[in-house]
């Protein structure tokens, strides 16, 4: 059945039946506003991300399921970078009438999924009929101690500069979508054969890294209430140009070592054999939803780091230059790294 | 300047030379997340709202400015319905990278505007790219004093019913817009010759209630504070609709009467010249952003009503029986009051 058919109403009142509260939800889905408990003495935390069909995804190679989960990992990723616990999403829809309902339910099933396995609960949100292409937008409320917030703009020249994760393999996933890999509904991995001359192995975590992304909100929590970072941002528009942001806002320059780099390697290169740059890719890609962060007191990271199942790599340092932010070359070469990105609006990585 | 040419990130460095901050809010726009403080043993209300081009608003009747403050009231006045004081607004923009600058700067400034005319400040947002419709969605922050908060389903037979202000100029000033009628940027009305047969003065207010509508915050708060109602909703998707959801989530009927509802009577008396019906304009009509809700202790609200410059009129009363909403005409007649309102997916008036 179609949207259109369906209603507004009819689907609210259903959708209230099929979202689980949790402790801190006073209300839900169903009223004018939900009402959520924060605990007393703690900043609250807003944030908000949207993904636009066309722009973000195509529904041709985003099942709805995942289009919901990835809604609200990304915007979680937010929340992650300012070291705070994230309780409670309102997810926006604008959509055609043509849109069948049961698309609609799995995209508010897949963010109700993400939802509790992050520890949120789904507390409201509004559908709203666009005729042009459809719009996700997911609110993220959360909170964090007073005082101990994650900022962008708190790293000093000398500061390490470190990563979470693998970069690049999003950006791996993203092009193997493209050349006409798959995630089934359930999750798993359909890759033509022509895309199988590389172990099939690395394609599902590089489809999966894309569409299912992890937002790293126990290690943002871990380094602010450890006091481990004097800086942190998500990686969401590409390394480049999230390290060019976290320089702008802390009065800074970086310089960062391509040996360094924990790419996604075997997926990279695999994807270099099929005729791509791997560290551009890993450095602009975006959407990895790791955390790149500064530091002090780099052996204390090291030390926490043995007690954390995320790999933490250092990858350069924070220079006095505000406007240079610089690449070093595995042959010692240094050149600058420009903010490359993705620029929705430029139509090209900027 | 077009947004293609000018940048996602250039656009939001401006913005945050342009929106001032306010005394709750730590950490506002240019990080990943905005920080507020909310107070102590307070609960926190959140609610989103969105306005689609075609759906919502047309460029041609909506100036930039007033499509900001719009989408700012809108997203505040399910704040109101819930007793609540906003503190916080995020707005979530998608648009076209045909999008003239100049317009994107016009519709953050009169949202800016309107959050500091409601005691809110703009504390972040996002900024996408869609090929299709532009979509504003407006997320609020507040808070409400546990236990207080103004709910949905708190009717029981025999509260009064009430409404505040008065009914139907919006869908007034919609037609007048639809006719060729217009809101200056600087908020004068426009009207033309062919509509000027009524008195102006008539044209103005009806284009700015639905150009500029003014959600009932300090009325909703009072209401809470002096624990006057016992259920309450505001009137988006117009009052017959909106009675059917606060009748659903209360487990009760509802009986209004015609001669009793506060209609913008000469408005509607000059709209009705022009060929429609006054009663089904004003009860399915929507966008009045007035509070509907009920109470046990008339006397009270009468007592409350000679305090306060809203105007607050008895309309009917709740009925024991769930699935009858009825509509008492002029001669005495009861009929079934449809749940008649804006469904923007069935394309008409449901």
């Amino acid at each position: 059945m179609k949207l259109a058919a369906f209603g507004e109403d009819a689907f609210l009142r259903e959708l209230q039946d099929r979202v689980p509260l949790s402790e801190h939800v006073s209300i839900g889905i169903g009223d004018d506003a939900a009402a959520i408990s924060v605990p007393d003495g703690e900043l609250v935390l807003l944030t908000v991300d949207t993904l636009v069909e066309g722009t973000h995804f195509l529904w041709k190679t985003t099942p709805p399921r995942f289009l919901g989960r990835k809604a609200v990992a990304v915007s979680a990723s937010d929340i992650a970078a300012m070291g705070g616990v994230a309780l409670g999403v309102l997810l926006s829809l604008s959509v055609s009438g043509d849109l069948e309902v049961e698309t609609l339910r799995q995209i508010v099933d897949g963010a109700a999924e993400r939802c509790s396995e992050l520890g949120m609960a789904l507390v409201g949100g509004n559908l709203a009929r666009s005729d042009g292409r459809a719009v996700v937008d997911v609110t993220v409320l959360g909170h964090t101690e007073s005082g101990k917030t994650l900022r962008r703009g708190g790293a000093r020249a000398g500061d390490a500069i470190f990563v979470s994760g693998k970069i690049g393999a999003s950006a791996v996933g993203l092009w193997l979508l493209q050349q006409g890999a798959a995630l089934s509904p359930s999750g798993g991995a359909i890759v033509p054969d022509a895309l199988r001359e590389g172990p099939l192995q690395f394609a599902e975590p590089c489809i999966r890294a894309h569409l299912d992304p992890e937002p790293r909100l126990a290690l943002g929590r871990e380094l602010r209430a450890r006091d481990l970072a004097t800086a942190c941002i998500d990686v969401s528009d590409g390394l480049s140009l999230d390290l060019h942001r976290l320089c702008r806002a802390s009065g800074t320059g970086a310089r960062i070592e391509e040996q360094a780099l924990p790419l996604a390697a075997k997926a990279l290169a695999w994807k270099r054999e099929h005729g791509r740059d791997a560290v551009q890719a890993a450095l602009s890609g975006g959407e990895d939803y790791e955390l790149l962060f500064t530091t002090r007191d780099t052996s204390a990271i090291e030390a926490f780091r043995d007690t954390c199942d995320i790999a933490l790599t250092r990858i350069g340092e924070m220079t006095p230059d505000e406007n240079a932010v610089e690449l070093v070359r595995r042959d010692g070469s240094v050149e600058p790294l420009s903010a490359r990105g993705w620029d929705h609006f430029q139509e090209r990585r900027s």
